[in-house]
């Protein structure tokens, strides 16, 4: 009998690669994107070409608007910036931050795992690379499992138990790359740009860019997606 | 200088005592409504009418469809159940449930906590008559504090810390009619009952409406709202 999963689905390559290992562990994977006001819904586009292609049981979108409260700029007129270095993405948390986004959207998941009988979530987020992220530690992904499991029936009732995977959270970008290559994974179908330009082309030089580009390097692989000259 | 708190705001009477309690400790208050797919939009309407009558700072109703996923009497055709006594309420977890309601609820109210930067949430739960929800239990409230505080930047930025206030947490329905009657709350703006008559008029026997009229009786005063006779 195949288990079920929930996971969270944005279209990244990080998220993609979520499904190919859970899908690789035996789990039948449903998968959970968001409208929420992004500026930019081509990820949304991107999220179903991969549950299409990856063959998923199913594929949710949910509408939520984030941007009744503003404070981001990925929801609001904020400039990207660009061009960073390491140290000035790990020195702060970006403007790029939409405030408690992970915990809104592992809630989504946890009430999904809960209709569907399910107990294991996943969710692609990444300690090393994490770009200043608070929602995206270690410690704050085991602090929401542990209210998860005291939050719901599956939890309560005892027999199951809820849990949140994090399979890519101690990887490098490089190691994320070649696991879900090995994997199958076609990362051409996926997009990590913060600000694309109107036909959707990444501009190589926002903070999600410059990891997924140097991720693509250090794996010693090509970046399959265009990229602005 | 006035602090801002973030009320989860039903409509109902716990939520509308909670309010009072806060704007009595010195608080501006920020209510948030969900418009989240339950049968009856009433609540939203007495919500709305409450945040006017104790002159909130906002009131922000915010869109989520949780019908996409269903399992509940609250958002799908299941027969919510009437006349039972409290040794049957307590039994179980009750098909009104909402899977991982609270958890979504008290997610927008931490993000729209950060918007404002405010570190007060107010919720009013009740441990004593919570009808066996599991996410209205104490243990639960203190697990979504703490992944709250490693969530956000106000939490890891350190100077702010967040906090879930439930003011009602261990009172009686009683002693929260009484607290509120004495803080000048009008309850007959509120709403309680799951299963309405078609013009709003409350049954006065399913869960909700028995534990209400219990509280009246226990505090020694009239329901001000009218019932089907």
């Amino acid at each position: 009998m195949t288990k079920k999963a929930v996971i969270l689905l944005s279209g990244g390559l990080d998220s993609s690669t979520c499904v190919a290992i859970a899908q690789d562990e035996g789990f039948d994977v449903y998968g959970l994107s968001f409208r929420y006001g992004q500026r930019d819904t081509r990820e949304l586009d991107a999220a179903a070409a991969v549950a299409k292609a990856m063959n998923i049981s199913r594929h949710v979108i949910i509408d939520i608007d984030l941007r009744a409260f503003g404070g981001s700029a990925l929801t609001d007129d904020i400039d990207v910036p660009k061009g960073r270095n390491e140290d000035e993405m790990a020195g702060e948390i970006p403007v790029t931050y939409v405030p408690a986004r992970n915990t809104i959207f592992l809630s989504f998941a946890l009430a999904y795992a809960e209709t569907l009988k399910a107990n294991e979530i996943f969710i692609g987020v990444n300690a090393l690379d994490y770009s200043g992220y608070p929602d995206c530690r270690p410690e704050y992904i085991a602090a929401f499992q542990n209210m998860a499991r005291l939050a719901t029936k599956i939890g309560v009732e005892g027999d199951k138990d809820v849990h949140i995977n994090t399979p890519l959270i101690n990887m490098t970008k490089a190691e994320i790359i070649k696991t879900g290559i090995s994997l199958g994974v076609d990362y051409s179908l996926t997009t990590s740009c913060y600000d694309p330009d109107k036909n959707g082309v990444a501009c190589g030089e926002c903070d999600s860019c410059l990891l997924r580009l140097k991720g693509f390097s250090d794996a010693g692989t090509e970046d399959p997606i265009e990229y602005q000259s």
